[in-house]
């Protein structure tokens, strides 16, 4: 059905019978719950591994793992003091004015290498990194109560990597990983998860060019798959129930290295900054 | 946990042992694949109970349905014969600079009621319904080779309501229905499945107000459930496997009428139009 993707499990006699193949398996998400905060320095492969174990569950091949990124920020120590932020009078004036803490705005502005808006109490950055998103991703929710700020890690594609290749060394199993921060859409209310992180598997599924069962060539099939992966772990993950990480079972993924960049548009091609 | 959602089934002893509630139980997705195309008139539900029938599958109390615009046009006749579109000079020439076809931006706009960008050949509408995504959702792939377009459904959440309340009659259990569409997204590439049409469940899920494990108060906690819910079965639904709905099972959804117009931001509090 389209470019051979890990895992290429064979179709049981039923599923040829009903001429269905691993397109229409099944998916799971298996929520990875972890008692402990994570603390600086922590090793993440070891934390969800132990959990896991605790509840009898394991890895397989094909399984896929997404994780928040608050722990990779935590275990990398990307932890700032808010009490060592000399916000600047530009922001001091700006975050009065919408009762914000101009120290958190200081930070969102160094994290950013470009300000996309700045309107309404809202601010849109573009990240180092490339993401655009609130206030550079900056967070004071679930760290300790608002004397400190999480920062994103500085380069999540080489977090999941390692992550990667931890889990490769310990579980013996080539798992992909995903990094996700949650992040505010143009147009539509609510927060959704993201991919900000990859490693392992390909962001992107390509069916450009393939023709649809009339015959018709597809011209604008390119699938965020990796957006898509996170914003389905945002449905059993979530920052009041403690589960910072879970498992995705069953997706048939593009094996390859991968790189968050594919997932960002080129300015030149945007019409939204 | 929250507020009382549906289903809150009880936890097992095991689970209340490790302290484990039903935000940790595991969610599945599973495809529900149709052999025939859907043509107007057909009833959606009698195809997708077929389809189950077949696999001994059946709906469960707790599951949500998440459809595919495209057989709901196609079931409602939302279906243009190209060569009856006569577009304007300027659709023409617009569409001739980019070689697209000048009937289909033509009915993209006639679907539209604003213009939020043309430019680089990308036709970004805001539709009738108040949807900004590109071509206001015309769609000339899966129907019948080019020669006909298909439109969303005139009412999506009317659409919705209609299946949903025909599963009640045929299948006796409440089934939430997500009605999806396949959007690009500012700033990012790639397409991700995002809900048009809901009914039987809350659209967002507010957090807001409520204190992190830290006792840190979250402020900017809405989180849009049913675009994460949505862009979940885009990774079991597609245009190529003929898998154009599916079932989600296992997510504690809050339980009321629904309606799309919640995911959509207000004119007034949006900075990217």
């Amino acid at each position: 059905m389209s470019k051979p993707r890990h895992p290429a499990k064979k179709r049981t006699g039923e599923e040829r019978r009903q001429g269905l193949n691993q397109f229409h398996r099944e998916l799971s998400l298996i929520p990875i719950p972890l008692a402990h905060e994570i603390s600086p320095g922590d090793s993440i492969a070891n934390k969800l591994l132990q959990s896991l174990e605790q509840r009898n569950l394991t890895f397989e091949s094909g399984d896929i793992l997404v994780v928040k990124h608050k722990i990779v920020s935590k275990a990398e120590g990307r932890i700032v003091d808010l009490a060592m932020i000399k916000p600047t009078a530009d922001s001091i004036a700006w975050a009065k004015q919408y009762k914000l803490d101009p120290r958190v705005i200081e930070l969102a502005l160094r994290e950013s290498r470009a300000v996309i808006r700045r309107q309404n109490g809202v601010l849109i950055t573009e990240t180092h990194h490339g993401f655009i998103c609130a206030n550079s991703g900056v967070d004071v929710s679930n760290v300790d109560g608002g004397r400190h700020a999480l920062l994103l890690p500085v380069d999540p594609d080489r977090s999941a990597r390692q992550l990667h290749l931890e889990l490769k060394k310990r579980a013996g199993l080539a798992i992909p990983v995903l990094i996700t921060d949650t992040f505010g859409r143009p147009w539509r209310e609510g927060l959704v998860d993201f991919c900000i992180g990859i490693a392992g598997m390909k962001p992107l599924r390509d069916d450009r060019g393939r023709r649809d069962p009339h015959g018709y060539t597809l011209h604008a099939s390119l699938e965020a798959v990796a957006d898509e992966l996170a914003a389905a772990a945002g449905l059993v993950c979530g920052k009041l129930n403690r589960t910072p990480a879970c498992i995705i079972r069953g997706f048939p993924y593009g094996s390859g290295q991968g790189r968050t960049r594919d997932l960002l548009r080129p300015p030149v091609n945007d019409l939204f900054r």
